[in-house]
């Protein structure tokens, strides 16, 4: 295990809300080893003991009960250092930092800031002879607007940390329920039979949001939903549920598997954008609350802006185990409700000896708000029937985690930093990945370019523009909302 | 439905432990027509309001808070009749018992007697014109002690009652788990797939019960396990659990199926019986209260006897959805526990991408000593891990039946007689069903009786003769116990 995190930002809204929080469970949970400190760097003059107390405030609101003389025994891993990551000066200090005791044997950095300073930060550790082996760094997205500047910004890491050495997060592949995802497929026999077009109809995956893009203003009118949600997390989800069993549980064994994946997605072109794609932007409307909610273009203060706060993909996946099955992307903000899931839709049985209305089966994923999985299958409905043998729906429960009555909800984060503690990397992104992934989401962005599409409006508080319904009902689906 | 029920042995145990407290339960829930009559026959000669006072004592004995006005209304439907069914002199009276009040349009006549005397009432009935169409009879076993008896025994019926209007109960099939394994089968597209040899590794169906023979001791004795248990309850298990998907729920399209697997039973000959088949007979030990048991000869009073109270059989079932699952039979008496049930075993995962100790996946269907349906599946251990993905066993709940909360267990018997009260045959055995399974058996019998196979003893209240389990290691496997 490292001996060393250093936290770049850790002054920022994601070190505040998800990364210390994630740090102290670690903590409490006996998972740090004794000797394992927190260097914290932000560019802010900030006293040691305040900053601290400032992260002692931070855990006590996400940690509801925590004990004081634990919060405390974890805060004093933290040593804050304020540092200008942009200019070559601060590093050597912070290197001191880092082998004081004895320690930086094997540091972790993890850099919680914008790509933008990637560069000057890796630049500045390898200077110091930090970004050698067994260091590592951790990065976050965005990497990268489109295929081009992702290879950019990997190449500039990549010049001081190695790939095996370069763990990128995805937030969501440290769920509980999406691991649980590739423990139900490949640590049991009875779900691979069942896993391709012979008996699945179709897969769909959403995150909605109720929140808007306000405060989020220029990043987010940069990018647009498919290439701050879809190109990532939605890409990620649809590899987990589509790929081949992987040989191991080793990031490269994973990482094969999910990048054949992608290799396999039919290319959306100018051909065929309308069809398999929209766009949306939310106009005026309500929040969840029944609270007005402004529009788009109210809330970055564009009104020229086209930007899609929405985007549905009917997509496909050509091999033999996938040709046929419509794979339903969506994601979306200001919908009606707060919901990440996936759901696998399985086929009718070939012929219904039960008459009436027996429903398909169905394996619901969801991630938000609770974390769950349930496996929707007909029952014989209890009692005795003069009538034949009405069936009944039984909603099977396939995870222990909400069994765990009383278990705190894990924050994604600590299960992901324990892995770049300890070196593991299977559920990091890899390189590979994000270009294959890029270089989709790249021909979606010209073909939409090149016809013009523009982007639906919606209300606000509703589930997207009412063409969505296209993509599906084409193949006789829904949406499941 | 019909408008008569007509029960002969009405003053056996049977009517007293099942059908009766039955035929109230479907009267208290509605499902009579005011117009439906018991007529219980039976030798003694009793008065009429007596005998409804005697129904009305069995049902409250096995109706918990029985409303006493339900029961008295109840009652009120049964007419007790004196009959000496062995000569011919009775059935006058009998008919005209049936046709009073207009009644007599749809008969049911329930033959819960001893099958020798089927011959006579068939013929009694048929001399007053109630065997024709639409009146219908229901025998229960023992039908023969072998095949050439059972073809005499449906013979006799036969010439009175048509085939299809011959009801042949075995009331495992009116089990909610039994009827819930096929809506699970063939209600769900999920579960065909895994439904062969390519995924299920064996399947073991096993009746053990902790009572004694004593009090049947002369049956019993010239029976034997196999004869009064595995040639119809265990075969009709291994049918429902083997048989392909029928076209319909229709009685024709099951027993079609049912055959379909009975003439696939790969024939247990004098070369094989050694090596597929166990015979044992308790001897003195223990009830499940640890008092103290007598042996099987005590029992039956028969010092000399060979008869099995045990049977096991390693059978195959030689098709190409089956061929080379052993399907593990067993029954027996005096065993450690009551407890009746299938267990489909799946296959290993072909790769272990966990490492460690993942189970395989198993589904246990169980009907004694309560109705459930269980599928173990391995399931991501919650929360976060430095070492892996370590995973956890999850039993799922499969029927509805045990969530009803407070809802009361019904008697097999219940839907059985209201399948017969309605005329619908689809849960109960036809002729070449039964005939095909006596095949099977007689070949046994033979091939015990030509190599002089004898019973093993077993302690009672243990698990049968140790040599079992001979059956199941030669392919790796062992009994669930």
């Amino acid at each position: 295990m490292a001996d060393t995190f250093v936290l770049f930002g850790a002054t920022g809204d994601l070190a505040r809300r998800m990364l210390f929080p994630s740090l102290y469970f670690l903590h409490a949970e006996g998972h740090l080893e004794e000797k394992t400190r927190i260097i914290a760097c932000a560019r802010s003059a900030r006293e040691k003991q305040a900053f601290r107390e400032e992260v002692a405030a931070m855990v006590c609101e996400r940690a509801d009960g925590a004990q004081s003389d634990v919060v405390e025994a974890f805060t004093k891993r933290i040593h804050y250092l304020a540092i200008d990551v942009t200019t070559p000066e601060g590093y050597g200090e912070l290197a001191a930092a880092i082998r004081a005791d004895g320690g930086g044997k094997e540091v972790v950095f993890y850099l919680s800031t914008s790509p933008s300073i990637f560069g000057e930060v890796c630049r500045g550790l390898k200077a110091q002879g930090l970004s050698e082996a067994p260091h590592r760094c951790v990065v976050e997205k965005p990497i990268g607007y489109d295929l081009e500047s992702n290879i950019r910004i990997n190449e500039t890491v990549a010049q001081s940390f190695s790939e095996e050495r370069t763990f990128r997060i995805d937030h969501y592949l440290g769920k509980e329920t999406v691991q649980n995802l590739i423990a139900l497929r490949f640590g049991n026999r009875i779900f691979e039979p069942l896993w391709n077009s012979e008996t699945i109809e179709s897969v769909q995956i959403s995150i909605a949001e109720t929140l808007g893009a306000e405060g989020r203003g220029g990043y987010y009118d940069e990018y647009g939903a498919m290439r701050d949600m879809m190109q990532n997390h939605l890409v990620q989800l649809l590899c987990l549920v589509a790929m081949e069993p992987p040989s191991s549980l080793s990031a490269e064994a994973i990482r094969n598997e999910k990048v054949k994946v992608l290799r396999s997605l039919a290319p959306i072109t100018e051909e065929n954008v309308e069809a398999k794609t929209i766009r949306g932007q939310y106009t005026e409307g309500f929040d969840p609350d029944g609270g007005k909610a402004a529009s788009y273009k109210a809330d970055v203060e564009n009104e020229e802006t086209d930007t899609e706060t929405y985007v549905g993909v009917a997509a496909e996946i050509q091999n033999w185990r996938w040709a046929g099955v419509p794979f339903y992307l969506e994601t979306g903000k200001r919908m009606a409700e707060r919901k990440t899931q996936v759901v696998i839709a399985f086929k009718p049985v070939p012929h219904s000896i039960f008459g009436g209305d027996a429903s398909n089966n169905e394996l619901h994923i969801i991630l938000q708000p609770e974390e769950r999985i349930t496996l929707q299958i007909m029952n014989k409905k209890p009692g005795i029937s003069a009538d034949g043998m009405p069936l009944e729906e039984l909603p099977l429960n396939l995870s222990l985690v909400e069994r765990n009555n009383g278990a705190r909800r894990r924050i994604a984060y600590e299960q992901l930093i324990l892995d770049a503690l300890t070196n593991n990397p299977s559920l990091f992104v890899q390189r590979d990945e994000q270009e294959a992934s890029w270089k989709w989401i790249d021909a979606i962005a010209k073909a939409w370019s090149d016809r013009g599409v523009s982007a639906k409006p919606y209300r606000a508080g509703t589930n997207g523009p009412s063409a969505k319904h296209v993509l599906t009902e084409r193949n006789g689906h829904s949406w499941y909302e």
